[in-house]
């Protein structure tokens, strides 16, 4: 007897996006390296996933600090931990039931956090208001959005516009939902610039296929390590305006922005302030994350979305099905209340960085320089031969040279091609750790002359 | 422009539960006791979610030192924490990438704490084996399970046989993926057994409106505080085994037994025993939580499922929907290690309880006795009067009697009607915390008066 007949379409289109090659040879690699059977470098760097504890970032100590008290109560009448930490981690622990991190919470997460999140906010846009009854905390709140979006059965799917390049998991959540993806095409020309013009295009060619509903944007960009211009989120809105689009803001990156000139403005903040037709109509779900940002804590799961504009009868509707699962972990609450309350201003919340010329020096490789987020999204020009040699074992080229490096190097990173990008075009996802970038430049030319 | 015409009519459907009412009354409550408007009682006693710690019980120290440590690794460092705290977590954190919880881990679960969980299985069934590779760690192993289960759109929609009584979470979660609901009765009368008889009839009762394929099993019982004789699970199993149905067996309240004649056999186990034919055949989900049981730590969202005599081809898919969402909670799978790990024998971890005759002596209620899990399923003999006076206000009887109790005692249980009962037969979940019993002894005797 079988199972297999009974499973559902929908998860046998599920793709396996070919990291899955690279994080099994990097398993096999680091085996190999406590086998002592590697030479060239004494550990895999894993730079697959912007997850900032496993590239070798420490935590914030005060948040491990609010963390551990609330976990273990008794270290509030411990004197090695600072007084503002207890004062914390017992403020918390009385919105927990039973004082227990422990007990479930509102599915929604808990009212005090959302207060805090929502005050954060307001801050954040220069005082543009914001409420906590529009916060949903949850550890999946992209996933709970598309379920809300996406209709299922019917005889027309339903499209959600996604740029290229854009990270794997997003792309897959929308095809486990069963919509309809319609790509559109960031200019890396431009600095990767989103150009509206290239976005009606894409709906257009979009319509004769699908129902397109929704818009759905990266700012900053993972992995193009862009910051839209205040011009060109005040361009999209007013498309979405004009098309009736619901507008998905990813904004996870935003703590992170370099440069002088860089900053960033929330697509709230900007469609709060674009005359009261456009600002009391377009909808819009921004999603933040403690994953990213200072926090880096992606093992906490704790992230929100917060919805703007949205019919209260559909807002009620979020409600009931927020209110069907169970309530979000509450270390990933806490860390979303530490992340958007930080101890102090002037504290490591607030690193700046300047401007990043990454690859500036290295043939065959052009990067659009770093102006946010963890990432850039660096272009290879590769030999024909590499490009040849690759084809013929059935292998994007991308993918070649991603697992030359990781053999060569130990730097586990990201082709190109599991994020999209233009026919014949060739990129990896980088992040910009020093000693990961030397690994890459001795490799790099080493590769090129191989293949030349 | 509204979103409205745009929602998911699957979302649309999900329902909000009675519950909420009572929450809503609850929680008013609460805040009129803060202002010092009641006098009956001090305090709600939440006993509507089966958490632990919202109902007072102590988290276990050893897990909660074992979790600061994780978080805040200076800990290690503490005197104060016991040498096998320090010795489990710095273990722990060697399985995390970059030595931090804040670490993404596998998608399905740390390969140690799966490992852990295994062994902890084969222990558990006396050396039936199990291996990691078919542990799940997920914070919602059911909903996964579901959505590989049912198929969505199509003309005849994928049944999933459940009990009644049930907890509303799970319906909830079938109407939420588009299945259709096949319930079967257990029988009150003979301490909520599961006959296989109702089984066979519900089964073909729903092959004329949908295309059954799983039969979900709670073992022991929520709300009904059974456990199942191994002759009734292998009459299951055999039921299973000729209809073609796939068991789904929440086994979560599996250390709480209680009496000295019970014992947790677990569907594996028993599956395992039943000749070669049916053992190597009769597919099989088994799920588990660090919510439940002795650890109640429902806030970090520790869970797994193991499957067996799943085709290959299907679990590699369920690997694959496992591989599109991030990896779970960290802190809900250090839990899951230390539950199916805990310090040594004779623990607390061990507790032992003897069956409990709670209702014996109150009139008007009459309640099956408790053998294992958190809760029991009294009935209600209700006052045709208050039957009555519940119908003129379009309300549930069980459910006016659940809102008089609240009010008149603070204690906020769940109605029967939430859970699916026997036409005119009226019950509610209550468990079996003496205080609770007291309040409630007091309030019945008055409500039985006033409607009599």
């Amino acid at each position: 007897m079988s199972f297999l007949r009974e499973i559902s379409p929908l998860v046998k289109n599920t793709f396996l996006s070919e990291r899955d090659v690279l994080s099994i040879c990097a398993a096999q690699i680091a085996a190999e390296i406590q086998q002592d059977e590697r030479k060239n470098y004494n550990e895999v760097l894993d730079l697959s996933s912007g997850d900032l504890h496993r590239g070798g970032i420490k935590s914030i100590t005060f948040v491990r600090q609010v963390l551990a008290a609330c976990f273990y109560p008794a270290l509030l009448e411990d004197d090695s931990l600072p007084l503002d930490v207890k004062q914390r981690a017992d403020g918390l622990l009385r919105q927990c039931d039973g004082g227990s991190v422990g007990s479930y919470t509102d599915s929604c997460g808990i009212v005090k956090i959302k207060q805090c999140v929502s005050k954060f906010i307001t801050r954040r846009d220069g005082g543009v208001p914001s409420s906590p009854d529009n916060i949903f905390i949850t550890s999946g709140s992209q996933m709970l959005m598309l379920k809300l979006l996406v209709q299922s059965g019917g005889s027309c799917r339903t499209g959600v516009l996604i740029p290229v390049p854009t990270y794997a998991t997003f792309t897959q959540a929308l095809e486990d939902q069963g919509a309809a993806i319609i790509p559109y095409h960031l200019c890396e020309e431009q600095g990767w610039t989103l150009q509206v013009e290239e976005l009606r295009r894409a709906l257009h060619a979009g319509r004769r296929t699908c129902n397109p509903v929704a818009l759905y944007i990266c700012n900053p960009g993972n992995p193009t390590g862009i910051i839209q211009s205040r011009k060109s989120i005040e361009e999209v809105i007013r498309f979405a305006a004009e098309e009736r689009l619901f507008l998905l803001a990813d904004e996870v990156y935003q703590s992170c922005v370099y440069g002088e000139d860089t900053e960033f403005e929330s697509y709230k903040k900007v469609l709060s302030e674009m005359g009261s037709t456009i600002a009391s109509t377009v909808e819009l779900a921004s999603f933040n994350s403690a994953s990213k940002g200072f926090m880096g804590e992606c093992g906490l799961r704790g992230g929100y979305v917060e919805l703007v504009n949205l019919d209260p009868a559909v807002k009620e509707y979020t409600r009931t099905l927020f209110s069907t699962r169970s309530s979000p972990p509450v270390g990933g609450q806490i860390a979303l209340d530490l992340m958007t309350d930080p101890p102090k201003p002037g504290d490591p919340s607030f690193l700046t960085f300047s401007e990043v010329e990454v690859f500036g020096e290295i043939p065959g490789i052009s990067c659009q320089p770093l102006k946010a987020g963890f990432f850039v999204f660096p272009c290879l020009h590769l030999p024909l031969r590499a490009i040849k040699w690759a084809k013929k074992k059935q292998m994007e080229p991308d993918m070649l040279y991603c697992l030359h490096l990781l053999e060569e190097t130990g730097l586990h990173v990201r082709p190109g091609c599991e994020f999209g990008q233009r026919k014949d075009s060739y990129h990896f996802r980088f992040d910009t750790m020093e000693d990961a970038l030397q690994r890459l430049k001795t490799f790099h030319k080493q590769f090129m002359k191989e293949f030349s």
